[in-house]
């Protein structure tokens, strides 16, 4: 038989056992913390219809959905039988496509089950997304999100709570050096006015702006120029966003200056609720701020938008998020305000990677049981299934061969503790325990191996 | 603007939290036992390349692979643009695909990763896989698998921890009234040489044995007919396959009436290994038997093969299993030995359901901070931050709004306790605690309080 060639699909990547676990560490902590918050898990299909999604995430997301090839039209047959068809639109071949994100999914679920969720609905939300990106490092075809949102009630109260998990997400994780950046669409929207360009320019303009730290200030006055901003506009957007200080600072000098654009006033009044919140959450100072430049890509924010980026080393953002009052709407039509934010979960993982944060694995297995002889063998299986009960992590070896190869395999597979029992063993109802790092070696009464083990496994 | 009619693709759900309790539960509960018994964490992506995929579920699996449009070959701009064109052959349109089940995502990383891989290769894998089958009740097309695996031992150890697993899968999650039919497709294919049939006649004769509990005797010996089995050819089958009893009878007849079959003989002598380490490994004797009617559809099994049955109420199998030899065979040019489980995690929490057997989902907030008014609701938001460092789930209200109005909140949500820090309270550095099912409330001191909460958390 020919022998087909093993491959992965383009921006795609299996995880070996030891980058599961640490994947597993990962979002075992930001479970933890969201359901400490009081969010509820959902779960959504991978796949969408196509209308679902479309329209929601701007033109270049568009051409990043992956579509499914439309089942039980007779198509596949055709093609099978090598006929030839014509296609002439979309809607002939493909009606379904693989979820973008877990944002839609969520004001699609919000929008069906209207009556049977309790607001404010909070969820989490913990899956993998699919982009068809030109794939580099760091950027995947499939890679997974982890969302939580709150839907049902317009409060600031609610944004500072999604600021609060990210600096307990980030800190629970082990990052220091780390800051939110925070800045509100409204604000944006008033400087938009107060620039003179017409609000239907707004997003190529906060599109160019969120580009800042890739391409730099001059990048960001090309863009827009190429997007037919004069470059007066450019100098009075550039104008206000340069204001820096501390957060009242800041929002005393945009609403001091540009009183006269209500978007903005409502924008700072937020963002002045939200400073006070997070200062009752007890958030430290130290990790947020305010950036006016923070723009965000995604179309469908309305007001407060946020970004975390590690600022030692400097790797870029862990996660985006913000307020969303009309996307729901667009399913239901009526608004339901809703604010979350999803957390880059691969790139934590890659930077925590990379800066040798993870803690020694302890999902492996805790002991190799032996196979001594054919005698002693259904003695091991027991002690074996014994261990299992007792809620320890516990294999015994496949084969009756030499001890020195199972201990090998136990060394192999950095399993701590290997157990033999050969016939003398067997004889007085014992078992001899060897510590595989330190080479020790006890014999004891099988009652107190098995408890020995306990212990040392709950460490 | 119009409004998006919120829907699902066929055969997709949505997992609303209360259902995902119950998965989680499930889930949660199947993945200690694969660790209980070492085995390791491995996830691989939910698009394949369509030739990996392609040939290894026989002529009915792989019409119901769902297909991925093919990406950055200009055809979705042609499509777009209103181009018509001309569709000649599947390679046009698709390479890629989503995965059908885990064995054979789990047969191309052990050919790919053969060198960084331990051996026996011990893996579990929880993902969905996908299949464009007709919906209909209990059956998706989108669904989760949960794998066990052995790879790189013929040892029929390997065979008996499986079924040990299946046992502790079942018993762990509440079932009582269930059953392992054991079988091996050796002995299956010494019938068939024993019927006069060619090899090659094997998978559509099992295929059609297989479909025994769904359409009945008559139905399967019609289903061979229409399939160019002769009567007498049936009846020399299915007089083997009538042979009852106990394992040991079962075996010993076996053997003796078809000694000359040699595929017959080994299958046997398997079992008969196979048996006596489930004897070993503790396995009650009630829960499993050989059946020599169990079939297994798929085309790759060489070996033992498994199913498991809750025969009280009647819903069928809730894992299938067995021994595939070959398949990494077809990845790597040479073979290594397999065999695993996948549990129907679906049907189990279907069944579940309906029998009432999960316990009271304990997920949930534990606690609703109220907020009484604008002076005390800082001290509110404080205490709901103590509480969750002390990883108590807790949530506060989001709105300054009528007492009775977040009470009822806490009741539609089911929240067992209710924390009210009024102006009294707050002087006094307390907090009243309220329960909601009996009505009885406590003041107390509010590190009294984070206690009280923790201990009733734990419970």
């Amino acid at each position: 038989m020919a022998i087909i060639k093993p491959g992965l699909p383009k921006g795609t990547r299996d995880f070996l056992p030891e980058q599961m676990f640490r994947r597993q560490f990962v979002m075992d902590t930001v479970k933890d913390i969201f359901e400490r918050y009081g969010y509820q898990p959902l779960e959504t299909p991978s796949i969408e219809k196509l209308e679902v999604l479309s329209g929601k995430y701007g033109d270049e997301g568009e051409t990043l959905i992956f579509k499914v090839l439309k089942r039980g039209t007779g198509l596949e047959s055709l093609i099978r039988d090598k006929k030839d068809f014509v296609v002439r639109e979309y809607g002939e071949l493909v009606d379904e496509a693989l979820r973008y994100d877990l944002t839609v999914p969520l004001s699609r679920v919000v929008a069906m089950y209207q009556n049977e969720l309790v607001f404010p609905f909070k969820r989490y939300q913990i899956q993998p997304v699919w982009r068809a990106d030109r794939p580099q490092r760091g950027r995947y075809r499939e890679f997974y999100q982890c969302d939580a949102d709150t839907v049902g009630t317009g409060s600031m109260l609610a944004d500072a709570e999604t600021i609060a998990i990210i600096y307990d997400v980030l800190s629970t994780l082990g990052f220091k050096q780390f800051k939110i950046r925070i800045n509100n669409r409204k604000i944006l929207n008033g400087i938009l006015q107060h620039s003179g360009l017409p609000p239907e320019k707004g997003n190529s303009v906060f599109i160019a702006i969120d580009k800042l730290d890739k391409v730099g200030m001059d990048g960001v006055k090309k863009e827009l120029r190429d997007r037919s901003v004069t470059d007066e506009q450019i100098n009075k957007i550039f104008k206000v966003l340069e204001i820096t200080g501390q957060p009242s600072q800041i929002l005393t000098e945009l609403t001091g200056s540009f009183s006269k654009f209500a978007a903005l006033n409502e924008g700072a009044e937020e963002l002045s609720q939200i400073v006070s919140y997070l200062s009752d959450l007890g958030i430290p100072e130290a990790n947020y701020k305010i950036d006016l430049y923070l723009a965000r890509g995604l179309g469908y924010y309305t007001g407060p938008i946020y970004e975390s980026v590690v600022e030692e080393p400097n790797i870029g953002s862990l996660s985006g998020g913000g307020r969303y009052d009309k996307l729901i709407g667009m399913f239901l039509g009526r608004d339901i305000p809703a604010t979350g934010v999803a957390f880059g979960i691969e790139r934590i993982i890659d930077v925590m990677t990379q800066l040798d944060m993870f803690p020694e694995t302890t999902t492996n297995t805790e002991v190799l049981v032996t196979l001594f002889d054919a005698e002693t063998m259904n003695a091991s299986l027991r002690l074996t299934q014994q261990l299992r009960r007792a809620g320890i992590k516990a294999e015994h070896y496949f084969e009756l061969t030499k001890i020195k190869k199972q201990f090998a395999y136990a060394n192999r597979k950095k399993i701590p503790f290997v157990a033999i029992i050969g016939p003398d063993e067997m004889a007085a109802s014992q078992v001899t325990i060897k510590n595989m790092e330190t080479g020790e070696q006890k014999l004891l009464p099988l009652e107190a191996g098995i408890e020995f083990l306990q212990k040392v496994q709950s460490k």
